[in-house]
């Protein structure tokens, strides 16, 4: 235990200076040699959307799909909406729940079942060629995780992501007027 | 502005003091009189819960319905999470999204659109006969609410909300283990 929290502090120390450290809060991406670490506190992070089921595939899909819920940490939340870009050190994480339906009184729609997907994205300049990067926590069964290459998940984001290969146009907390 | 500034500040007077005030945030109920004040800094508060076209009725409804939203003060998030139980002083905000589809890239899904309705709960067993009050912003237009009465809101939540009158059932934050 004292090692881990060791760890955690190396961690923590290893947050960029500037964009995260002015705001006095600690959430944010933090690095273990080239890996992500998996936030622990990003539960009390500013939801920015969710959704149910997208897809981006014309082949239709049974069921409702997941639930997706996209928390931003709450530095970089505070600075976009200063100004209305995204600061290097700027986190997304992405839960992915199940699409539960039909219990206690309910007679149709659907309410977040348990966990499937844990997720992360990242903006650091200097880190990542791209800008982004892009990591996949194993539904928190990984401490850390490293990016993915470019082509699987950048390319499509550059190509749609409605701002900064963020997409925006999903997030009603970022699109701002409604 | 300064008439508006000074009545805020009159109204955080009144928060009641215990629960809210020892974890040093300030968000959370606040009363103009008999009337609850529209808080303004709910979108940072942790969500508990999203749903999408819940609906206790047998009639079927067209379309996907809304996007429920549920948000907590976190004052009484974190007491909740170490006590199992719900402080006075705990307030949720329900905020209400059409669901949008089939805009920019997207071949299926339901995401947020704008806002269609804004309302809240509040336990305060002192101001309340039944521990709880249910209240309506009209979708941000009205700057406070009264509550509604017992009859209407408190008799569905107290015979079928999981734990203390709230559907805990429905908000993974606050089931845990999932």
């Amino acid at each position: 235990m004292r090692g881990m929290l060791a760890a955690v502090v190396v961690c923590l120390a290893m947050i960029p200076a500037g964009d995260i450290a002015d705001s006095g809060k600690q959430s944010g991406p933090a690095f273990s040699g080239q890996a992500l670490v998996r936030p622990t506190d990003y539960a009390t992070w500013p939801v920015v959307g969710t959704s149910l089921g997208l897809t981006y595939s014309d082949h239709p899909q049974s069921g409702p799909g997941a639930f997706h819920r996209v928390y931003m940490n709450p530095s970089a939340y505070d600075q976009f909406l200063r100004t209305r870009s995204f600061p290097d050190g700027t986190m997304f994480v992405l839960e992915e729940r199940e699409a539960r339906q039909k219990t206690s009184i309910l007679r149709g729609g659907f309410f977040e079942g348990r966990r499937i997907a844990l997720a992360s994205s990242v903006k650091d300049r200097q880190r990542f060629r791209a800008g982004w990067a892009y990591f996949d926590f194993d539904n928190g069964a990984r401490a850390t995780a490293t990016a993915f290459d470019d082509s699987e998940c950048h390319s499509c984001h550059v190509a749609h992501g409605q701002q900064d290969s963020v997409f925006v146009q999903f997030y009603p907390a970022l699109r701002g007027g409604d």
